[in-house]
């Protein structure tokens, strides 16, 4: 007998990164193939071509696919609806053509912060737990629910967009048009914009950041003043402190609406460690009161 | 055969009201009783002679208990916790104590802001919606809210605080020590103030507006505040308009998280009308964003 298989994808903007693995979550197979940003027919072709030729013969039967995106994806009616990253594969009926690639296989489509929290939810950091709250850092911020053990999706869809939670109305402007957006915070572009406004201000700046700043010039990325913050660069330790209080005070908001099991901070931004927990447990320390009559 | 009748209560500072109706809904008796706030257990015999002694005979036999309060009530373990308006009543095993006064009837209860969003779930502004907020707007601002069909109390027996969302962290202090919670701007106490606020300021204000708050003095109440703004008056009309405009900043963020079919607003500040819901309303279309794929 051989075992039952199962595929699980990730469809980014320049690749697809792919398992397939058993039923016990063990992969047998793990790698990526380019993503071709225009033709999604050719690129759900070119992984299922990629995981035939790549899987170990008599290993098992792959028996269903799980793919997860950016973007508005709705389980409900099987599509995807606007995904900055892949503007070639807006609006396509997803779950059809992933069926149409690999042989009407049972399929289901998740929006990837969804996807990376259920993942945690079953295995992960949330295991035990029946309500979460997943926030994804990365270039934006991303953001997830589990109520009572089942993914939130909300009436059409949109649940679970935390990154445009207004956290100051007079604050900085999002890329969603309003202004003090936590995502306008705590988000990848928004710290490397802060960073850029920092070298043009009057402030006095360590010459380390203003160097690394200027150097990368267009090239910044997180990662350089992440890096510049773990050498103990006082300014680039502040940007990551303040983005730490705005992200407290989120979810401190998200705390006392939805009283979670569990907070899960994850994304590129999270491996700021100690000055991305640190700030936002004292702010939700400070702005919640979880004492009830059952704990 | 006589019919199943049901009891529910709602449990105040100064009276309990009840009621007792059929499984279709109907009422066959609709009373109130002053609440004893130091003794829960006279209260709730009082509560049960009374229904025994006006209940037409003949009518049916009360089957079930349902209770309603505000504070911190824990469904799952039965106890009411920290209730600001009951300080004689915190801490007890309310589930118990009902049980007691009722023959040990089926008991249920629940938050007084959760018990009337599930009232409006089933019977109310809320049927056919599986995903509901409620927003209470009376001294303070109270919270509550349904997804996939059923009340969400949290890990804690503490989700709902939808007041206590922060939506300015250097905003007005608010009664939970915090600054710029959504009770700070929107909520009764908040309003009194403010406009006390505004006769000890410098702004030119209307003489109604002036003669009404003196007059008044420590006996204004919100429903003085809306009588002026109803008729006419700029200085009341503009606390109002503010306190929507914050209120759509918490719609707005709650619906960016929770994506529901409909938010409903009530208690007795809601009743200001059209300064209530238009502002919140403006508030909520140009902060979200609602395009799924599948609406």
């Amino acid at each position: 007998m051989t075992a039952e298989l199962v595929v699980g994808a990730d469809i980014g903007g320049t690749k697809i990164k792919y398992v397939v693995s058993d039923a016990t979550g063990l992969s047998v197979l793990q790698d990526e193939i380019a993503t071709n940003p225009d033709d999604p027919v050719a690129s759900l072709e070119r992984l299922a071509c990629a995981i035939q030729e790549n899987l170990p013969r008599k290993t098992g039967n792959v028996t269903a696919v799980g793919v997860a995106c950016a973007g508005i994806v709705s389980q409900r009616v099987g599509k995807l609806g606007r995904s900055p990253n892949l503007p070639g594969w807006e609006n396509i009926a997803l779950v059809e053509l992933i069926g149409s690639a690999f042989s009407n296989l049972p399929t289901l489509i998740a929006n990837d912060v969804n996807a990376a929290l259920f993942g945690e939810f079953r295995l992960g950091a949330g295991r035990s737990c029946q309500n979460l709250i997943m926030l994804a850092l990365g270039t934006g911020v991303g953001g997830g629910v589990i109520v009572n053990g089942r993914l939130l999706t909300g009436a059409a869809d949109g649940a679970g967009e935390i990154g445009h939670m207004v956290l100051d109305p007079t604050g900085p402007r999002c890329g969603c048009g309003n202004r003090g957006c936590l995502e306008a915070y705590a988000g990848g572009v928004a710290l490397i914009r802060r960073a850029r406004e920092l070298i043009n201000s009057q402030e006095s700046l360590s010459s380390r950041f203003v160097a690394k700043v200027e150097q990368q010039a267009s090239h910044l990325t997180t990662a350089d003043l992440y890096q510049l913050a773990r050498d103990g660069d006082v300014t680039a330790g502040e940007l990551f402190h303040d983005a730490g209080l705005w992200l407290g005070q989120a979810v401190a908001n998200l705390v006392n609406v939805l009283d979670p099991d569990r907070v899960i901070i994850g994304g590129g931004v999270a491996q700021a460690g100690d000055r991305a927990r640190d700030e936002p447990g004292r702010e939700v320390d400070s702005r919640t009161d979880e004492e009830g009559p059952g704990s």
